[in-house]
């Protein structure tokens, strides 16, 4: 079968040639192939201006990112045994990082499937099918993930903003047996997830490392878990030894789950769950004066496009201060930022100023996505968590 | 006893309002307070161009960072007391976070200690006295070291090139008992490190976690660990497991501790020294097709200053090119710099540009320097540490 090209225009070929995956719609050379003549998801062979093969892609006509490339040669199948050998290859690295099988099995570019994204609870799988080259592809992927796994159930959690973008329908839908909560296993702490109503998939697998690295530092002290959500950071510290965990959330579904998590953990008497409005609270504990040894800041993305730059960081800037506020000497901020928009250097800056001079703090840490998110390191879009770790110092 | 002022010129006293403790020799206003009037480091009230009082900072005449701020607090006393309250504060960390005493007890500017560098094995500490601010307090520094730790040894490594262009002398000085070698724990293993004659203070702790992160990569491979130095990345891994271990390094002195340090942690059968140039050897390894598992290069700085980062990056280019040559599919690199002037984002986009478009890797991990390398936040020069995870894979 031969696939239809899909013509870039001159010089435009560059940022594929240095590995990128992407291809944008204003540089494919329209008069040549127009874009639409493609259907939605439909592969193609995408070529230089002078007609040189760069690889396969599906493509996308009515989206900004109008293809991604799937392979660099030209003459690949993107059959079911395609599908198979990519989950292979993402399946065998995560089998070598974890033993227990909760992990991201799929993230997207960086295992080379770009807009696909899957996340295991053990005989669960959660799946989002983010573009319309995803979509189309569904049936084969699907059964590729069946031969491989056979999952008792597989959740398709496709209710992504990225799905409007691609001009897809957004729906949530349950494949084999019905499920209403899974287990997942991270740092020694068992969780329950919803992976139907959750946020995502139901669970943040990228804080792993960091979840770990802050419970060796929350030994004896007092903590304060700022966006809790389901419980991951809060009930981590607990259980590796802090002796009072206060954890702010706006939503009581989420905080419910968190609270079954801490009596699943035996920390429940050390766990205690306030229902508010992030900063409305910090507000109360500031004129409450409350003190912690140890906050945990790990918002939800304040960035979501690059035109909520400077609105998103004014939010930064005041959760930072805020949870600075709270610490006294030596005490620990964790500031965590999943806006890829917001760079690590920029998050740091703004916590510096937020700190201010009349008190300072060292950065002594900084963490990333977990090992299960691989990036793709000529694709900056597709690195996007921050960590950093600072102390309070008590200079100048 | 009143100090001299130090007054700057306009609008130059911004960066130290973020934070920062530099002053550079064109920002001071030198009509009002002539630099060649300082002796080099004597302390002085740093005033912005209104005469308001920034804090307290040795000054410098004969360096380009001619002022280095010690307090923001314009009447601290810059006594015994206080080199005393900066290392306990500085102590207090490290022994929270360390079970043992081999740690880098202060790292500059990061613990407000501007020009000092202090790494502790035991009861012996080695000091870097970067500065001439820092040398003038010389006795009060010592005598805070000693009042809190009593080393038996100190060595003086004051031959660093900083000291150069400080206008100071560089030599090697030993106080109290004579030391040859001393004892190193880290990740589970112990090694012998010189801290007279070895490279900068005779260990390099800042790569701790990322060597614990390779460590747990390493079982029943083949490892490559180029620039090795004493052993620390290769012998780690032998220990972690790895099957066999290729350590080479230029230095006859360094693969003589290396060698011992291999008996010492019982993996001299595993691990092979070659004594050759990286780049040499790893041309004759890409003759022989030798292919490894996991390669470790962790080169010296290739970019001392701003000046030499063109033929610096192409340094990391072919270092990082012949490294990936030598692995296999799912082959691991540890791609490290501890240039400050190469950004991660810059070494990213030299190892994905190395890597090629024929395979491709996916970067899984990045560290930076451990907690006892503490950043100033407000000052990008007190981060340096790179080391970032790529995994090999096998498509396009």
């Amino acid at each position: 079968m031969t696939l239809p090209n899909l013509r870039l225009k001159r010089h435009e070929d560059r940022r594929l040639r240095q590995g990128h995956l992407w291809v944008f719609s204003n540089e494919v050379d329209t008069r040549a192939t127009p874009l639409k003549r493609f259907e939605p998801g439909e592969a193609a062979v995408v070529e230089d201006a002078g007609g040189k093969a760069l690889g396969i892609a599906y493509v996308n006509p009515n989206a900004l990112i109008c293809a991604r490339l799937l392979s660099r040669d030209p003459r690949a199948s993107v059959d079911r045994d395609f599908w198979l050998r990519r989950l292979q290859q993402a399946l065998a690295w995560r089998e070598r990082l974890f033993p227990r099988p909760h992990y991201r099995l799929v993230h997207g570019e960086g295992d080379w499937l770009p807009g696909l994204v899957i996340d295991r609870f053990g005989d669960v799988c959660v799946a989002q099918l983010n573009t319309a080259g995803i979509e189309r592809h569904r049936h084969d992927i699907l059964a590729a993930l069946d031969r491989l796994l056979r999952p008792k159930t597989l959740v398709l959690r496709n209710d992504s903003p990225s799905r409007t973008l691609e001009g897809l329908a957004t729906e949530v839908e349950v494949i084999g047996a019905p499920v209403e909560h899974v287990t997942v296993e991270e740092n020694g702490c068992r969780f329950l997830a919803d992976p139907v109503h959750g946020q995502k998939t139901g669970w943040f697998f990228d804080h792993r490392d960091n979840r770990a690295r802050a419970a060796r530092l929350a030994k004896d002290g007092r903590v304060l878990d700022l966006f809790v959500y389901t419980g991951a950071w809060g009930i981590q510290l607990a259980a590796a030894g802090a002796k009072e965990v206060v954890c702010v959330d706006s939503s009581a579904a989420a905080l419910a789950l968190a609270r079954e998590n801490a009596r699943l953990n035996g920390v429940a008497d050390r766990v205690a769950f306030v229902q508010a409005d992030v900063f409305e609270h910090l507000k109360l504990l500031k004129q409450e004066k409350t003190r912690f040894d140890l906050v945990v800041a790990d918002p939800p993305a304040f960035i979501k496009r690059r035109k909520d730059v400077a609105r998103g960081m004014e939010g930064y800037r005041r959760l930072n201060k805020l949870a600075l506020a709270r610490l006294g000497e030596g005490g620990i901020l964790v500031s965590c930022s999943c806006s890829h928009h917001l760079e690590a250097a920029r998050l740091q800056q703004l916590v510096s100023g937020a700190a201010g001079i009349a008190r300072t703090c060292a950065l002594f840490a900084r963490g990333g996505q977990a090992a299960d998110h691989p990036a793709h390191p000529a694709i900056p879009e597709t690195e996007y968590l921050k960590a950093q770790f600072y102390r309070v110092i008590p200079w100048p």
